[in-house]
Parts: structure tokens; C-alpha cells; sequence
């Protein structure tokens, strides 16, 4: 078999890739074919015993019997039911009796997914984790802020690191309550009114979903409504396209010029520049974000079905579903490689925080030239920014100009100094950093 | 001013429009600058009274004014700070003490979205209360049931109109999940430390958004993190596809030769054919809704800003965040408008419930077939399927071709003949409703 | 190895998938190596003769053996380079000498590209000519022509087909077109200066280039400009998006009630619902638009590289270029199969211009009337749209309908009658077939 | 009105927005009637002298006038086709005859395209042509190449800009290349046969397309075909991230620690930092990407439109057309802007070619070792990675570790040397800045 899609062999982790392999999708769907056998059986449309039988049958079928028997009959769900039929005896007329292939699909896939967000929340606990502990390690280590890549204020690092634990966390938050309209079972027949068990369809609906442990849906067409599918590929997108922001950050900090963040050197950077030592794995972060970015429109139009279902869902899901979590999945793990990967470098943040001589002090100037002398507040902002242009300009430190200037008469020369150091200028961010790291245990705490 | 997007004139409700409008937008950012001012009182930084004095600068402050200062300072949110403050005489020092761009404009637009969310809520209820009537209305009208376009199981009219209550609740609940995240004060200075007030930040912080009746985000950096719009929207888009999915529904079943839905005709259908009468209302819909989820991409790109924030997002949202709204606004009230114009032909629906001669029947006789007479479902299915080749091919009723079969020996005539009367073939399909009905209603219940 | 996407062994042809295996991008790899040696000799730097020295080289080494040297070095293309050296005797010291990995990388992809985008003319040639041999064989067939889902005026189901030669020969048009942009060479070293081989850089690109057979970017960075990807993507969902409307019409006509399109049965439609026949190979096209669209936005982005580039692109692209090609392929596989299985029923068609008794003559009416008459245009659709109401409710016969009003006296009776015979109203349709084909021919004359 | 949307006041200029105006549209619609009027004289339909009534008719109709009677008649192009005839006296009946309302729309929009084509590629080219006026300009200016936001080797400031100048030629040419496919007559009746004209429906057509200098399409449905809207959004929406990337060039080297760019400062950065400096202009470029890139997704699903056309087009393309065009011309305003802005810092440039002391001379000494001293590349791609190293970790420049290796014996001094003179090393720059502004010249000269 051609290597054709990454995914199959250099994307996402070994785990994921078996949950979303078509082998063990086809074992969830004898899962299902057997809950759906037992269910059958409470409601006396088997007999007892019956349910084992599929299940041995199940272990007896594998993904190729299945695709030979597709490429006569050209259904791949219906030439699961006829293989197990075959291989259960005397309870072989029962196997799929009043099922449609979307009651076994979508109830394998909430099987699978109800594993698969299990493995992407523990990754997204841990990469929290990770951030969290930076958070606390720097939570005191002054830096610059930075806002449209210029110089803004003093914050600290581990502020920095903050915030991004109380961004994931609402990724986090996000994705456990969407779970509750994804996580479904789906077993309601052809188009949706379980017509086939007479009476008894909710008596087989509720005896299957207690076995697979699934709540089911409300109600459903031929399919579990695809709202579903949508707000995951949304939710991990936002997930995915906040990571991204994570990897920028990361890239940025570790440019020469700027050089806080350290990236450990890999042996080859560059094929022929024996110099270079890149951020690849920040990158492919940025990279792989771009996928579900894209993918989150092929999801919102498959909600778009007609009357009880088409089909077009259908091959869209095939890919889009497999795609999207292991996508997520190789996300996850490259940003915990990453922030296991970089070292601080505190020199360089300490000379970034010094490299415009002091202009980051003109807010605290003015802040005080209104509380202390009165001035109007946009009047200081104005003389101010004339200040800093000079100090610029002729690359003076700004305390020095100001000094100089008409504005330092009217602050105590002790008030202005104190503007000067940083430490002094970074308001509530311990209480700020504790209110994000606390929001953060209570999310991951729900789940 | 030459008009050329459609939102606004043609687009949307005035309601909403009003809500959205720069007119609005300012006086909400005026009310964000006097409950700050507020805070600064209650922190001991301006002398009591002054909020009132910026309120009342507010009044005399318009659109133009800002537009006239923006050209000479090339900041709006600057230049407002700058007029309110000429007009608040002696508070004026104190305006925007301490507040960046982004605590106005962010704490402005939750308040707008909590008033536009409430608005697209009350729509959307409106619109699940008329489906839900219509579902009662037609609990038991039997129907075809449609997959792949092609007739599958016979269901009722209300069954169908159930389906989009459960699933228009879920976005419905959705939406509401969504708005703690998104709906909060952003008001913690130029980096999010609050540094400009000292040790008084929480206090002006926790007393703003107290007036402004809002909690506040755990941490943010200058901007509040952009998950939140994208959230937004993505679930208007999810809301969206599936109003674009009734729509699809409605322009379906209208068709001439369906006929189940009538469109009441308007008096010019088409410009040069007297006879057209097309259901242009629920094609609106239809259209919108691409807008909405190419702009789900636009939101995802946002979340990445750079550092403590770049300013890329800033003219996408300028955009993006009205025209997500009017949008959704106009599909909610057309969707209204459709729902209540369509006239339901039961003859139509007759009629197309016997259009393939009793062929629909085929599963019920084959879970008769393996109950009663023992023999397994895929050889019934089988042999089931070239009976109703015959029956097509030969454009007899599928009954008659059935008795001469084989098959008809293994069950009393009586077993056959019920499975034609479809009445009999529609499960649980009350219980089904009331399910999604109940749903729905504990759902907007929440809110 | 665990199938997770469905491109490796469901949906592509195996000539596309052969084609973008990472076995034949491997292969495509070493070829350019090669040529690249080739130029280094020509430029006086290596030996003459080493270049058939790599070719060797290149046969010895495996996937498995770059996978495996990866793991160490931690960068697929320096792998390639390592062990092509290593099995090049003496002229291993030269082996990618100044050459950047993205040189081998982007042009492989295009020597890739340049085969890919031939099978895919290939097959959309096919398609077009299959679609212009139906509308040729039903120039004359009239049928109701549809607009807003609604019987609009006659056309002919040739007419019908032409339209879709016509926009399917844009498409084809534009993909020749964008691939002088996108099938070239870039060999031109780690930032695109070509440094590495001082005055001679223009050499070794010509030479290695004129070796491949392609023609080089007149600039570039360390890669190729992304534009071209895009581009191409861009126009591949074009492509996908107008075989989506040819599904969705085959969809639409083949629905029970409409019939005019017959789908060929397959063994098994439905699992459960033996009658089921199900028009699945249209409905997969669809679905897999819908990925392509997405993409769409993912190729988009990776035009926005930094500086003089950064990796961003690349993880992206390892998914998003096998993908969109393997997904384009498929549509196009599916789409002739479908044109090959459907059979045209033109009692069906019949049936259907029938259908509304008439009233699709109206325009046909007004026009007279305005010709004969002298009535207002506008005046003769409002009095027409009157009658046709009048026909529809009351279900009579157009015709007789307007034999009785007052506006028959307007016409002579055979002007009126004419109307009924739709034969008379097809306009130039002949001509405009004619036009679409040789547009057609024309455009595909041109590669 | 209020105004909800900042293409009403605030993106996109005064000329572009007097194109895209309602008003526009509404004159280039009676424009086109009088074109089929015109065309209705030629076809023996009409007495001759009625086009120049009908344009007299169009002056007396105000958008206003549309508006209150497409209240009447839920039908905008109906409504006006109406006042058209009201105000045209005794030819009044003859207008809009045989035509239907997309003739009118789908042609108007192909004058207004023509127009904002025209518009946008001349801002195009001036963009161009500013940005080669750089190239030539900075041309021998030796500066750093980044990949990965790393060093790499040196470059010239003037082949950076030669870069893009390659890259947005590409895009003017794409632009033209689909110009022909777009700007075309769609004059052809309500299902595109032309049938309401008889016989003469190619006079007709022929005529019209004349009078307003377009080609019409070969053949259409009801409408144009839409693939060439989604290319023209396509086109754009590559334009935009190619401009996106040239934006983001300035921000980062307009960052403080790389400094390369200088950002001419305006009055007011920030509304509390008065020391701040924003690339504001840029940020937007950056911002107003995004809107277009999720634009191209709305524009590929309007291509899927039922039979002869569904109306689900018509709403999404209200928004879509004017957003697109607006939005690519303030882009290209910005970038104009941006461009005349900015300053060349030499000296900033300068030291952050030293910055890492000479690391990024490793591949030239590879090169010069392997064609010097026979050594193999890869031997010493690693043996001088490692003297990087620890250059980069003792901080001592490269060429004193390099001498003090086993490697420098390999090389006579003034080899080695001479890889530190980076003028040295740029390799074939001028003639690639050359081809690439030739290539600009050519396809600018094209259109």
C-alpha cells in the first residue's frame, strides 16, 4: 500500500492512530452490532445467547473480508452484517434486524470519539500542566510585553504563561460540554422512528445505549443530527488556532534578535546551512493549524442534509474525522515537546526590557503627572510622546530627557524614578496569575 | 453616503442594526469610559461625581466628532478619550486614567453582545416554538420519509419538523454555554496587569464591571483572548447550516412535482415568467448562510495575535462581528417569515407516500420474514430486493407481486398485509417527539 | 500499518496514489539530485560521470532507510542527501552541494505535479467529452427547464449538458493556465541567490532545470512562491464545486418523483431497507467538494510565509497537496462513472413538462402580446399571472383557462396555441449547444 | 441609516465605493436595458428611438423608487423594469422584453467588474511598480535572509523586495488571465435559450453585447455560470495573502529588536502608552486577509446551484461582490501606504548581519572545503556545525573558532576569508532581481 497521507505514518501518536484505524473502527462496529443483538434479546425479538454469538463472529471478520464482500455488494456496513450473519449460526438471521448502517456508524464513532476526546483532554490536561508550572517558575521574571510587536509594558513571564493556561482551559471547558451533544448513541433505525421494532423500539434503544454506556439522542433522522461533528471541528480549530498563537510566540521569542526563548539545537537545522538551528516543531504547529482551520467549512456543510439524510456526509466524514483528531492529537503533542524543549534566557530578556532606554515608562509618567500634579490626562499624554520621540531620536535615556524637560517639575524626582523600575510597574499580576491558574484546576477539575 | 453592503438596508432587522450601529457602539464604549470612571472614584483616583460628568460629556459627543479627531490623531478610541474629556471640565484629567483601546472597545462590545445575543435568542426560541407547534400540529400526519433523496420509511410530518427542534435546541444550548466565555469585562490596562493603578487594580476592575453588570475575565492580555468571537462564530455558522437545512427542506418539498409544502405566492415571482412563484425566502436563508460559515474562518485566523496582542484582528472584527450578527438575525426572522407562509398539501403527501407502489414496505416484510418465519435477514433482504425490482420494472403494486412470490407462503396474508398500512410502520415516533419537544423546552428553559 | 485515511486505499485512483506516494516523491527527490549533480558538472564543480553516480546511489535507498536516518538527524531531506552520498563513492562529496532541501523538495513536486495535473486533463477531457456526447445525443429531447426548484420554460436535456461542457471547459482552461505558474523549477540554493555556486548559479539552474524539462521561477526565496499552491487548489475546488452541481442535478432528477434520471441498481442500497436504491457515487462527489473547499482556506494561508520563508507551509502541505489531488481524482472517477450509469427516461421528462397544465407558456404569451397586441409588457405578466393562478387552483388547463379570459381576444387563437407547443420555444438553443462544444473543443485543442 | 458596516465609511476608497454603490448598480442596470432595448429595435422588436427613452426613463429612477415598489412586488430588478416602462411612454411596453432579471443583474455586475478590474489592477501595478522602485533602489544593500525567523545567509534588501514583486506579478497576471472569463454579456432569457426572441435571440445577443463592449458566454442557464466569481474571489483572496505577507515583513522588521524598517510615527500609538509606535497600517492589511480568505469559501459554494439556476447565489452575493472588491482595494490603498512610509534603517541592518558573529559564513566554507579540500559535503556540514556551536556558545566570533579548528589547514586563509566578506556571497542577485522586475514589466505591459 502506498504512503500517500501523513497521517498514516508521521502524524499524530500511535494511540490515536489505532483508535481511528479502520480496524478498530470495524471492532467498535461489531461492539455495537452485539449491544444492538443484546438489546434484541430483552426485547424478545432473539434469543438469549445470541449477542456472544455475534460477538465471536465479530473476532472472526476482518477489514479485507469486508472490502471483498463491498466490492460485490457495494455497501461496506451491510457486508459487515452479512459477514457476522454467516459466522453466528442460528442467530445470524437476527444480526442487524431493524438497524440501519447509521445506527451502527454513528454509534461506533461515539464510541471511538468518546476514547478519542479522552486522550486529547489528558494531552490538553497536561500541556495546561506544563504552561501552568512555567507560569509559576516565572511567575516573577520581568519582561517586556509586547503589542503589535513593539514594546508595550513590563509584564512577567510567567504572565505571559498565564495567560495561555486560561486560554486552553476554556478550550478545555469548551470541549467537555460540547461532549454531552456528541458523545450519543444512535440507534433509532432507518429514519430515525424505530419502526421495525413495533412497540419495542425504545425498549431496544435504551437496553443498547446502556450497554455501550452512551446516552442517546433525543431523537434523530437516519442519522445523529451532524451539529455534532461540526462543533467539534470548531472547537478543536479554536484549540488548534490557539496553539498556533502559542507556537508564534514561541518562534518569535526564539529569533536572534530577540532570543528570551532557547530552542534546543537538533543535529541537521538546514540541509546546507550547517548554521541554522530552527523552531520546526513550533512550526509544524503553525502548519498542521491551517488544516483544521480548513476543515472546520467541510464540517459546518455537512449539517446541510436533505429531508431524513443524503449521503453526501458521508466520504466528507471519512476523512474529516480521522483528520481532525489526529491532527489535534500531533498539536498537542508537539506543543508539550516544545515547552519541554526551550530554555529562558534571562539575559536577553533583561536587555530587551532595557533596549529603548525607559520610553515603557511614559505611561506610569503620565498616570502620575494626573494623580499628582493634576495634569489633564491626554495633555501629559501628548507632552509625553514629544519626549519619548526625543529620546528616541537621539538615543538618550528617557529619564534623562525628562528630567530635562518642563514635565519632571512637576512630579517629585523620587515619583518618577520609581516609574523606572519595572518591578514597580506590574499592578495585580500575581493575583491575576492565581486567578488564571485557579480557573484552570476548576475546568479540568469538571471533568 | 453610497450604500454598498446590503446590511445596511436590506439585511437584518432595524432592532439589530440599531444594536450594531457605530451610533450604538460608541454610546456603549461612552458607558464603559463612565463606569471606569466610576471605578476611579471608588479607588480614590478621581473625586466623586465624575462619572456623571463623563456621562454627560458622552451626550455631546457623536460619530463625526470622533471621525473628525481620528483623522488628525489617527486613533478612534483615542480620540474619543480626548473629547470626552473636553468635555467633562475638571474630570477630564482623569478620563481613561489607566484604560487602554481594548478595555473600551472589548467591554463595549459585550455589552452589544449581550443585548444581540439576547435579541438572536429570542428569535431563535420564537422559531423552535413555531417548528414545535407545527410538529405537534402534524404529529401524526404520515409522510414519506426521504434518504438519499429517495423514499425510504413512511414517517409523520410532525416526526420530521421534531428532527429540527431537538437539533435547533442544540444550538440554542450552545449558544448559551457559549456566553459566559464570551460575554465578560475586559478592563485590566495596556498589558492586562492593571499597573496603572498600583495596588488598586481588582478594586477598579471588580467596581467597572459591577457596574456594568459583567464578570470579568480571570486574566487577558491587552485584549481579550479571541476564542470568544470565534465561538461566537461558530456556533451562528452551526445555527446557520441548519436553518439552511430547513430551508433546503422547504425548497425541496416544494418542488412542483413533491408539492408536500406550498409556498404562498408573492405577486411577481419572476421578472419575465407570470406563472413562476419560487420560495425566494427560504433560498435567502439558504444564500446567507455561506456567508456565515466562510466568516467561521475569519474568526479562527484571529485568535492568533501575536504576544500580547497584535492589531490584526482589529479590522477584521470591524467586519466580522456586525455582519456575523445581522446575518444570523435576518436567517432567524426569514426563517420565521417561511415558517408562517408555507401551507401543508395532504394530498401531495398522500399521494407521494403511494408513488412507489407499496416498494417501502420491503423492511417490514422483512422483519416479518425472519420473525415469523425464521429465515435470516439478509437472505429476506435479498430476496426482498428482486421482488421490488420486479415491482418497479413492472410498475405493479408491490403487494401483488409479493403474493405471487415465493416469499408470501412463509407469512399469513394478514403479517403482508399490514406492513402497507403505513400507519402501523411508524415506531415510537410519539414518544420520539415528545422526547425532543421536552428537550427543547428544558433547554430554553435554562436561560 | 493502520489505515486511517481513507486516500490510502478507498478513495484515488492507484495511478494518482502511485504517483503521490512519499514512495515516488522519494523517487522524484533523487531525480532532481541527479540533475542537480548533472548541473554541478556542467559548471565545473563535480566530476563529469557523477551524476549517474547518484542516479545509482538513488535505487539503493529506501523510504525506510531516510525514516531511519531521520530519527537520528531529525530532517528528511539532509537524510536523503546523507545516504545518496554515502552510496556515491567519490562523488558523494558533492551530492546536494549549495542545494537547499526545498530545491529538491518543491521541484520533485513539480516533475509530481506536472504527471498529476496530466491524469487529472486527462480524466477531465474524458468528462467533458462524455457530457457533449449526451448533449449532442439529447440536443432535441426537450424537458422542463428548472429554476428556484420550480418549472421555469422549456429547454432541452442537451441544452442542459452543454451548459455544464461549457463550465467545465473553464475550469479546464484555468488549470492550464495556472500551471505555467505552478510547474516549475526552483533550484536556487538556501535563499534563493544561489550563492553556494558564486558566478555560476545561472548555470547550474539552467542546466538542471533544461535536465528536467521545466522552466525555472524568475525569483524566488528559499522556496517557491506559494501563490502557485494555492492557485492550484483553488481552481481544484472550482473544479469540484461544478462537479457538486452535476451531482446534485443527477441527484435532484433521479428523486422518485421527478424520475427523469435513472440510477442503475446496485446489489444493495440500504442495509436494512431492501428497495433502497440509492444515487451513492453522486452523493460522494459531493461530500468530497466539501473537503476540497476547506483546503481551499488551508492553501490560502500558507502564502503568508515570513521573511524568506518560514516552515509553516510545510506540514501543511505534506496533507494538503497529496489530499487535494487524490480528492479531485476520486470526483472526477466518480463523475464519469456516474454519467455511464444513468439512463435518461423521457416518459418521465415527458410527464414533467406537463406537469403544471400549461402555464409554463405564459412568457411565451406575454411576449405576444406585447408583439401582436401592443399591451404593456408589464401589464400583460400581471394579467397573465392572474390566469395562471387561476389554472393552478383551480387545476385546469392553461390554455383553456386563457381561452376564456380577455386577453384571448388579443391574440389570434394559432399565436396562442403556439405557445403550448414547446418546441417552438426553445430559442437558439441549437446554436448555443453548438457555441458550448466548440468552445469546448477549442479549449481542450490548446494543451 | 446607521452604519453597521465599515465598508460604508471607513475601508475601501471613494471611487471603489461609487462603483460598488447601490446607486451604481441601479444606473448600470438601466444601462443594460437600454443595451437590450437597443438590441430589440436592431431584432425588428421594438421601433427604432426606444433605447434612448428608456435611458431618459432610468434618469427619473432613484434606488428609492425601486425600493418602494419592490415592497409591492418582493421583486427588485421586476420593480425597476416596471418604473422603466412607466416613464418610457409608448416604448415602454417593449421594455424588459423576453429578458429575464439576471440578464440585467449578472451583465450590470459585468460593466461594474470591468470597472473595478481596472481600478484595482492599476493600483495593482502602482503597488508594483513601488516595490521594484525599492528593489532597484536598495538592490545592492546587503542585509540577513531569515528562513524559520532564523539567520540564514545574506541577502540584498532590493532581492527581498524582487521577491515580491515576482510574486504580486503573478497575481496581476492570474487577474487578467480570468478577466476574460468573467467580464461577460449574460444576455439569454430566463433559461438561457433565448427563446422569447424567436429566432433572433443571437441579434439580440449579439447586439447588446455590443452596445456595452462585452463577449458574451458561449451559453449560460438562467445565469452566468459562478465559477467565475469564485475565481475573481480566489484571485483576490491570493492577492490578499500575498500583501498579508508583505505586511507581515514590515512588522517584524519594524520590531524593535531587529529595527531594520522604521514605521513613521503619527501622533497618537496608543490611547494610554504615549511612548508607542504601531505598524497600524500593516496590522490592517494583515486583518483584512482574513475576511477574504473566508470569503473564497462562500464564493465556491455559490457554484452549486440547482438545474438552471437556484436563487441561493443571489443573497450571498449581495455581501460577497462589493465586500471582496472593497476590502482588495483598501489592501492595496494600505500597502501603497505602508510603502511610502517606511525608512531604511542601515545601520540596524547592518548590526544584525554581525549579529551572530559570523555563523552564517557555514555554508560557504562547506562549499569551499568541499571543492578545495575534497573533504565530503555532509562530513563537513557536520564537522562545521559543531564550530558553530561553539561560536555561538563561547560567543566568539566564527572565523576565530574556524581558524583555531582542524578545518582551517583544509583552507587557505584567504578562502575562509573571504566567506566573512558577505558581499562575497549573493551569488547571482542581479540578475534575479533583473528577471524578476523584466518579468513584472512584461506582464503589466500584457494587459
Amino acid at each position: 500500500m502506498a504512503s500517500v497521507c501523513p497521517l498514516s505514518y508521521r502524524y499524530g501518536s500511535g494511540e490515536m492512530r489505532n483508535l481511528l484505524s479502520r480496524e478498530n473502527l470495524l471492532n467498535k462496529m461489531v461492539y455495537v452490532e452485539k449491544a444492538v443483538m443484546r438489546s434484541l434479546e430483552e426485547a424478545g425479538f432473539a434469543p438469549r445467547g445470541c449477542s456472544e454469538e455475534v460477538e465471536k463472529a465479530g473476532a472472526r471478520v476482518a477489514v479485507e473480508d469486508v472490502d471483498r464482500m463491498e466490492r460485490e455488494t457495494g455497501h461496506d456496513t451491510a457486508s459487515l452484517a452479512i459477514l457476522l450473519a454467516e459466522h453466528s449460526g442460528i442467530c445470524g438471521r437476527y444480526v442487524h434486524l431493524g438497524v440501519t448502517s447509521n445506527d451502527v456508524i454513528d454509534t461506533a464513532w461515539a464510541l471511538v470519539l468518546r476514547e478519542a476526546l479522552d486522550l486529547l483532554l489528558d494531552r490538553l490536561a497536561k500541556v495546561i500542566a506544563k504552561i501552568a508550572s512555567l507560569a509559576r517558575e516565572y511567575r516573577d521574571l520581568v519582561c517586556i510585553g509586547r503589542t503589535h510587536g513593539q514594546h508595550a509594558l513590563p509584564i512577567t513571564l510567567g504572565f505571559k504563561f498565564a495567560n495561555y493556561v486560561y486560554e486552553l482551559a476554556r478550550s478545555y471547558e469548551r470541549i467537555v460540554e460540547a461532549r454531552k451533544r456528541l458523545v450519543r448513541c444512535k440507534i433509532s433505525g432507518a429514519v430515525g422512528t424505530m419502526a421495525a421494532w413495533g412497540e419495542k423500539g425504545l425498549i431496544v434503544q435504551r437496553t443498547a445505549c446502556r450497554e455501550l454506556g452512551l446516552e442517546p439522542h433525543s431523537i434523530t433522522t437516519q442519522i445523529a443530527p451532524r451539529d455534532g461533528y461540526a462543533e467539534l471541528v470548531a472547537n478543536l480549530s479554536i484549540l488548534a488556532s490557539q496553539l498556533d498563537r502559542l507556537a508564534l510566540e514561541i518562534r518569535e521569542l526564539a529569533r536572534p534578535e530577540i532570543g528570551e526563548v532557547v530552542i534546543a539545537p537538533k543535529m541537521i537545522g538546514s540541509s546546507t546551512m550547517p548554521h541554522k538551528n530552527n523552531p520546526v516543531v513550533a512550526e509544524r504547529i503553525s502548519g498542521l493549524s491551517r488544516i483544521l482551520r480548513g476543515l472546520a467549512v467541510s464540517a459546518l456543510e455537512n449539517i446541510v442534509t436533505m429531508h431524513e439524510r443524503d449521503l453526501s456526509n458521508s466520504s466528507c466524514e471519512r476523512l474529516l474525522l480521522p483528520h481532525t483528531l489526529l491532527v489535534a492529537d500531533q498539536m498537542l503533542i508537539d506543543t508539550e515537546k516544545v515547552l519541554g524543549s526551550i530554555r529562558i534566557n534571562r539575559e536577553a530578556i533583561k536587555r530587551n526590557l532595557e533596549l529603548l532606554r525607559g520610553v515603557i515608562a511614559s505611561e506610569c509618567l503620565m498616570v502620575k503627572l494626573v494623580l499628582k500634579s493634576g495634569m489633564p490626562r491626554h495633555e501629559a499624554h501628548r507632552a509625553l510622546s514629544l519626549l519619548v520621540r526625543r529620546s528616541l531620536d537621539e538615543r538618550r535615556d528617557f529619564l534623562e530627557v525628562f528630567r530635562e524637560s518642563d514635565l519632571s517639575s512637576k512630579l517629585d524626582s523620587s515619583d518618577a524614578y520609581e516609574c523606572f523600575n519595572y518591578e514597580n510597574y506590574l499592578g495585580s499580576y500575581r493575583e491575576l496569575i492565581d486567578r488564571a491558574l485557579s480557573y484552570a484546576e476548576n475546568v479540568l477539575g469538571k471533568r
